[in-house]
């Protein structure tokens, strides 16, 4: 293989491997989109080039012999569709392409695999703003989201990928003497190890993040020796699409074949993911979205399948320090992305004795006008309302939102259209909050996708524990947040959390949002609830991709 | 907790989490039963002790209210019930005391976990004699074999588990700061994370290798911080039921509950097995035994499991340097406590051309004879036969070996009774040896456990490779031993037989066998094939037993 390649990226390969062990602060791409780190003309091209996208056939991938062209986006910024057509293959061809690509692929040394793999992303970080622009267009993340999570934040979790896949496969020697003293002689074995690949991958992506849901399992499946088949939701191809091209020009330039990356788009009359999954030949599967279909995949047998589903975040206020600051700080995490983040906070859990501030008691019934108070001001600000809220992806969620009648409880917000300033005919609603009580358990034991927020009156701090606790371990969670100013408390949740595999963030406020999960530090998605099985990148999410085989022979003479 | 303790095995521990990424030669506890090494008492001490337990009640567990005293055992070699009793616990009882008992081990650092296990591990040291006889008695094993593979190989096995798991959890930092820039200042959290066990854990053993193949899962479990439910076969209890009794003693002397480790024994009426791995409580199974059960085992939803089930072992004979050398290695593999080896070869591919021996070409007929005549060497040689076969453990394996109908095949050579020297009434007998070819599938496709050996005559060395391969794939292997003096071919093998998630042994002779099996060097089932999806000890076996779970805060300031 290409040895100057691994030479060119190995530094960054070991300072990410030495990262996921740190866990402090790390970032291999930048976050902010501006000209002094991207080039001045850098979003001005990736805009133009998106444009130029638009309406056109997408004539970027090495995938050859298509049986049509197919494309079912549209914007939610503009409520019309993007009119790209992706080539379309069946199952089965790609299947047995995969299969073929595989043999050379799981010949590729593990280091030369990684070095490949941090090459395409580094081909990426060029098209950060065309993702960005397609990003915005295909899920309603508002600009800066987009471009920070499809970009970035995404190819620094793929990175995550690459370095914990390499890694794991690195930990054991290639080949090691072994001597065993017998008494009168010693029994000499030579002996080899290999990590062996367990076969076709297929990656499902979801419509809300494209790239950042799709390319962990993606690169964590490439690293370890697997083709993989990446199949997008219907209504978020380009984003990953680019990233797929990407990958599959850096194989061809290195003597690869260029299917050990393929793009599965579906047809615009038949959904392919069920056939792609149930197909024997597939042995890895990564899925994001709804907890029905993600049951579904992890049920399928003879498949090794990594799952990030739905789950019921939780908030428990207990005792605060500013009251104020943390309103304003939930009210953000309610409003991020209209909510449809599986980060984003759902149920509210409030003491109908109200909640301690710097030792003082505010009611319950001002903290509840205090939240909605906050949510109000922050969407009704022209300035940064459009900016944090975005667009709705899906007309049904919207639909949902507005229809008052989802919830049992009293609407204590209601949701309305806004103006965006720069797409006025955006599918917009700002979010609607109500109020429950603890002894409603049907209305907020479930996920209510998209700007919606419940406000649970509970007896006490204890009852919000338990109830938060109950609903991570029965329907799943993916974060928690808590304000306590308690130390026993602050423990009580930590232990009664954990045990519902349920990460906590305690007392944030001002610039860092529950909602936000960093690469490289913070596991995404534990494994240890049913939100999912996969975990952003622990070492199981890339050891169970591959078998250590191992080989051994009496040493000559 | 007990610092002392952890100080006491530090080095240990430290010099086995080593051993694991050497993979070079590595004991802890010696394998050689002498005088020297373990006292010149042990053994006469060890078999008193067994002798006292005949007839009586087991008492030495801590698990206290029993709702009956039973047990099925009996000797192979003596065929007659052990008589010894063991508490009997509902396995609601069973499972309620563990889940009570999590809470506090749980609790109890990693660190402190494995150096408790590595006290329980010491302790039961000083039973491998005791432990011997107990295998013996129950399994049939030979004195040598039962002695090594329930004391110090289990032990060793044991040890590498707890010395995985303490790796495994402790492999990320407890905490971190985390800062991140964000131009005008620095965003600051305190981090930590904690590895929360999953619960409940449940020791299915089987009745050949009843602590070997318990005492991994038992201890990955355990020093996961996972209360373990220990379920032997009911034919095999002894042997494991001194282990537990230790590990209960530890955990008593220590402060700790000893239900942290329970023994569940079948009632003599009704077997246990699954209620307990049904229930809803019970998160973590291991299982050793049959792959109808084992299949069961896996399709259990909510679980996490680990298995090693039956499988198809594959010779592959191509080209040696001393046929008679090989074949004597071979005899002995077939003979080895008469075949109830999950690591036993089954299938000996034979090309109809022959086998080139040393440039030469010995013909198919001259290399099925040259097979039979070493067994039957080894077999009706009065000093090794015995020693080598042991006894059949269960009466249903003996009668099938004798009842020559079970395959389509010529019977090249039969199985007989032998006399032990030391046991009259021992259940023996000799391996019986079937020719068929390679077009007779049915014959070789399943597992025919005991000392069953088929010699399949093939076209080729290809046609061998691909059919053991495909044995492998579809119906598991757990080893392959193939013989060849060329390069190419020993290429294609690995290839071939790391496909199918099997490790090989090449060209064995001399004092090493296909059936052994090496702690801290050989993973032992790859999980890569239907055989089983359990290896000892990869990092999968210890961290699907944990999630990892952060916490995170901003920094006062």
């Amino acid at each position: 293989m290409n040895l100057e390649l691994a030479d060119k990226h190995r530094e960054t390969l070991q300072k990410a491997v030495q990262a996921l062990h740190q866990r402090t602060f790390f970032a291999h791409y930048p976050e902010n989109p501006s000209p002094e780190v991207y080039g001045e003309t850098a979003d001005k091209e990736g805009r133009e080039k998106y444009k130029s996208t638009l309406n056109n056939k997408f004539t970027e991938l090495l995938q050859e012999g298509e049986q049509a062209w197919v494309g079912q986006e549209e914007s939610p910024y503009e409520q019309q569709p993007l009119g790209i057509k992706y080539p379309y293959f069946e199952p089965e061809a790609l299947v047995s392409r995969a299969e073929e690509a595989f043999h050379q692929w799981r010949k590729v040394k593990p280091l030369d695999r990684a070095a490949l793999l941090v090459e395409a992303l580094e081909n990426m970080r060029n098209r950060f703003f065309e993702i960005a622009y397609a990003t915005m267009h295909t899920t309603g993340q508002a600009y800066m989201m987009s471009f920070q999570a499809s970009g970035p934040h995404a190819a620094d979790r793929a990175l995550e990928a690459v370095a914990a896949g390499y890694e794991e496969q690195t930990r054991f020697p290639e080949s090691a003497e072994w001597e065993k003293p017998m008494g009168k002689y010693n029994l000499k074995l030579n002996k080899t190890w290999k990590a062996v690949p367990k076969g076709v991958a297929l990656a499902i992506g979801c419509s809300t993040f494209p790239t950042w849901n799709t390319v962990p399992g993606m690169f964590a499946s490439l690293v370890t020796g697997n083709p993989v088949i990446v199949k997008p939701h219907p209504k978020a191809v380009l984003p990953i699409a680019i990233v797929v091209a990407e990958v599959q020009k850096v194989l061809q330039q290195n003597g690869l074949n260029p299917n050990i990356c393929q793009l599965a788009v579906d047809a615009d009359d038949r959904l392919i993911t069920k056939e792609l999954a149930e197909h024997r030949k597939v042995k890895i599967i990564d899925y994001t979205g709804s907890s029905e279909f993600g049951n579904y995949i992890e049920s399928l047998p003879g498949k090794v399948t990594f799952t990030e589903k739905t789950g019921v975040n939780s908030i428990i206020l207990d005792s605060v320090e500013d009251l104020d600051k943390v309103v304003q700080n939930l009210a953000f995490s309610i409003s991020l992305y209209s909510g449809q983040m599986c980060t984003a906070p759902q149920n509210f859990f409030v003491p109908e004795s109200g909640v301690k501030v710097a030792g003082e008691t505010v009611p319950y019934e001002q903290v509840v006008e205090k939240i909605t108070g906050a949510v109000t001001a922050l969407v009704n600000n022209p300035k940064a309302g459009p900016h944090i809220l975005g667009a709705i992806q899906n007309p049904a969620t919207a639909e949902r939102v507005k229809s008052a009648a989802t919830v049992k409880g009293r609407e204590v917000l209601s949701s309305c259209d806004f103006e965006n300033p720069m797409f006025s005919n955006a599918r917009t609603c700002t979010p609607v909050i109500y109020e429950v009580d603890a002894t409603e358990k049907e209305s907020y034991s479930r996920e209510l996708f998209g700007p919606v927020a419940l406000i649970i009156k509970t007896q006490d701090t204890d009852q919000s524990i338990e109830i938060a606790s109950e609903m991570a371990s029965k329907y799943g969670a993916i974060s928690c947040g808590a304000y306590t100013t308690d130390a026993v408390v602050k423990e009580k949740i930590m232990d009664e959390m954990s045990l519902a595999g349920t990460p906590v963030s305690f007392n944030l406020t001002g610039g860092i949002f529950v909602n936000q999960n960093a690469s490289f530090s913070d596991f995404h998605v534990t494994g240890g609830n049913p939100a999912g099985n996969a975990s952003f990148t622990n070492p199981e999410f890339v050891i169970k991709r591959f078998t250590w085989v191992g080989f051994r022979e009496p040493v000559a003479g």
